[in-house]
């Protein structure tokens, strides 16, 4: 009976996770080994373990896959989506289209309001990268107020994302009715959406978190389109009074138990984290979550390790997430400098995503991970030896610093010279130390 | 006699130092005091042992003055200045007046080219903040070529220099001859300006650093006027590759018995340091300062964390400099997106400006300073609460924060109410949570 029962369910599972576990190298395996110069089988096993993943609907057919784990290269992630006061599918697709040619490595759409297949349609359909959601965004939208929904409507919706083809989502499922009132004292309360959605929903009720309570529900959908589960951190600090607080940690705790059962399910999960964090306290964090989640890829947003700088907080969030992925963090959430402000622009992405790929890289090498510093090394003897176009070509943005240096050039013929106008031709370092190593 | 002569000696020394050591505490450790809450006696011990400075030149009048130092809060730098293929007075002025307004704490007059003294002049007359140069710069003005120059015309600038008024001076003391072989094969050789101008002088000459030779001569004269030296590292790495070699760390030790020499002389002292260096290596760069430089304030470039970035070397920096503050740095020297492309103009200036409060700022809050966190606080605060215009004024740069703000609104009449163009007010967390506070 126990057998076949087995039998019956190996049949409709089609993750990752069971084939690596199986001891299967599927062509997604053989595509990320590929790409981050590890060999097939040491993906295959840090599939199975549950230290890495490889987002991939089996309906998402334009897929490049990518990992996301300890075992390679730091990942980045781009927000994306329209909200009901701001922008359409054509503008998203603006956005998908830069951060792809930028360098990220996943999109979310996190659309609220009316457009959201649309808009949801349109990205998968041009992204190459996986493409992750919030299905409660959706939810929401079919009722009229948050206590309105149901673990039906809410299923139902993950269904047919799952069958749309979104790679991995986001779900509030370890926010339980116990850690609410440990938030709401908080300097900024609960301020992830979804998070504050779920709480409302529990209050009003006085029910617990149906995705928790039918979580065998989601993983069984999972299981079938090898849907990704990104286990949201509802209670994420929003402030730097709030970090680290008991709200947070009691939530991250239910998270490593649900990643648990994810594992056990054949489910590939990742877990996200904060948030607004000191710096000195994101490494403590990055170890608790490897202690509790039993190394299921981390996937964080920032840290922002200070709160007044709303305008410039890619930088803020850069800076901890370059500490988080240097302490642990496989996947970063880029953070624009709208954020806390409005919905970002082109512009906005741009920077957001190139301050995202600034960290992870720097990471990277900071980790040693191997081939990591090739790049600069070459930009850097590109610009020892005044190769301008070399140099930008290697660049994280080859547009914008070619700009940069056109613009701030008087006259035009100086731009192949072997000098640029922060020194002048005298003063220029580069060529009086070469002309040092010829004397010497 | 010895008792003679310590007695001339101390009637014309004018120094902090000085002050410090026989137990006086003067209006500059008062203001310093008072304004890093923290006593003037703690003040003065602290520079007393050479771990605290106060540029403070007796003829800057106008001079509010500032500690440096790792019992107080992490100042920050802005380099500004002409180069001679761009800029005038009247542009540098903007550019200090900007800085200043943004919380800058100290200003460096990095011009070079012909119109180097005019320039200074305006700055010091218009700045509060202490004002440094790098004299070689100016000395280089008055010869054809770097071999021309003379110990007597460098040490000629720098009187003149200090007669006018210059808080802090940096001088590449501590690059020796031997130092030389060290750095010639690096990937970017040696980066900084003064440092490849005293390589090749010494090359040329087949003799010492004069100003090595020579030390006792610059000790007097920063002896009579104040001048705080802030000793350069023109070894320092210029590419990531060359982070952390024999070259820096030999000069480094140079560096550290040049502190002894000054602290025994009553000259106050700082310590420059890199750079471009691997996150990773971060924390040992401040150990090994802290270690051979007895604890004098180290004034760090960056340090920049990754090579790959031209065009956003704020940000690469930025990174770095946090981690250096958190490690131990004192002041941090910013770098704008414009570096190694070209002289920053006023929104290059901005930009820095405001990634290296944030990085002071989050460094002082991790190392928990007292006090560091309150405005954090009271900013998160403010937006928990939709009071925006509290939020924008208590913002690093209210002015670029309420701009982003208006700029996303379609309708303007939201922009005073309880949600932004992020979520829209259906979907904002922050009235959600405010309404799960009052159901519980």
């Amino acid at each position: 009976m126990n057998e076949k029962k087995t039998d019956q369910h190996a049949d409709k599972v089609v993750t990752q996770l069971h084939f690596a576990k199986i001891g299967k190298i599927t062509p997604q395996m053989q595509r990320v080994a590929e790409k981050e110069k590890i060999s097939p089988e040491r993906v295959r096993d840090e599939i199975a373990r549950g230290r890495l993943v490889i987002p991939a609907n089996i309906h998402h057919t334009n897929l490049d896959p990518i990992g996301i784990g300890d075992a390679v290269t730091c990942k980045i992630n781009t927000n994306i989506g329209g909200s009901p006061i701001r922008s359409t599918a054509a503008e998203e697709l603006k956005k998908l289209d830069l951060a792809l040619h930028l360098g990220s490595d996943a999109v979310m759409d996190l659309t609220v309001g009316p457009y959201i297949e649309e808009i949801r349609k349109t990205l998968i359909a041009h992204s190459h990268a996986p493409l992750g959601t919030v299905p409660i965004y959706e939810a929401i939208e079919m009722v009229n107020a948050p206590e309105d929904l149901t673990a039906d409507l809410i299923f139902d919706v993950i269904e047919r994302q799952a069958r749309a083809g979104v790679d991995f989502m986001t779900v509030h499922a370890g926010l339980l009715r116990a850690h609410v009132p440990m938030a709401v004292n908080r300097l900024a309360g609960i301020v992830s959406r979804g998070g504050s959605l779920t709480a409302k929903w529990m209050v009003h009720h006085k029910k617990e978190n149906p995705i928790y309570t039918e979580f065998d529900r989601l993983l069984d959908i999972c299981r079938r389109h090898d849907v990704t589960l990104s286990l949201g951190d509802g209670l994420r600090p929003g402030a730097l009074a709030d970090a680290s607080d008991e709200a947070q940690f009691a939530e991250l705790k239910t998270l490593g138990e649900l990643v648990k059962r994810c594992v056990d399910a054949d489910v590939q999960v990742m877990v996200e984290g904060p948030g607004h964090v000191p710096f000195d306290q994101i490494a403590m964090n990055m170890e608790m979550e490897r202690k509790w989640c039993h190394e299921a890829p981390f996937y964080i947003l920032g840290p922002i390790v200070t709160d007044i700088a709303p305008g410039y907080d890619h930088i803020t969030s850069a800076i901890g997430a370059t500490m988080g992925a240097f302490s642990g963090a496989s996947m970063l959430c880029y953070v624009t400098p709208r954020e806390h402000l409005g919905l970002p622009n082109l512009e906005d992405v741009r920077q957001g995503v190139v301050a995202y790929k600034i960290a992870a890289h720097a990471a990277d090498i900071a980790r040693k991970r191997p081939g990591a510093r090739e790049r600069d090394d070459a930009l850097s003897e590109a610009r020892a030896n005044f190769r301008w176009d070399d140099m930008f070509n290697l660049a994280i943005d080859p547009q914008r610093a070619r700009v940069m240096h056109e613009e701030s050039h008087v006259d035009k013929k100086d731009l192949k010279s072997e000098f640029c106008s922060m020194c002048g031709e005298k003063h220029c370092a580069v060529r009086m130390s070469r002309s040092v190593k010829e004397a010497l």
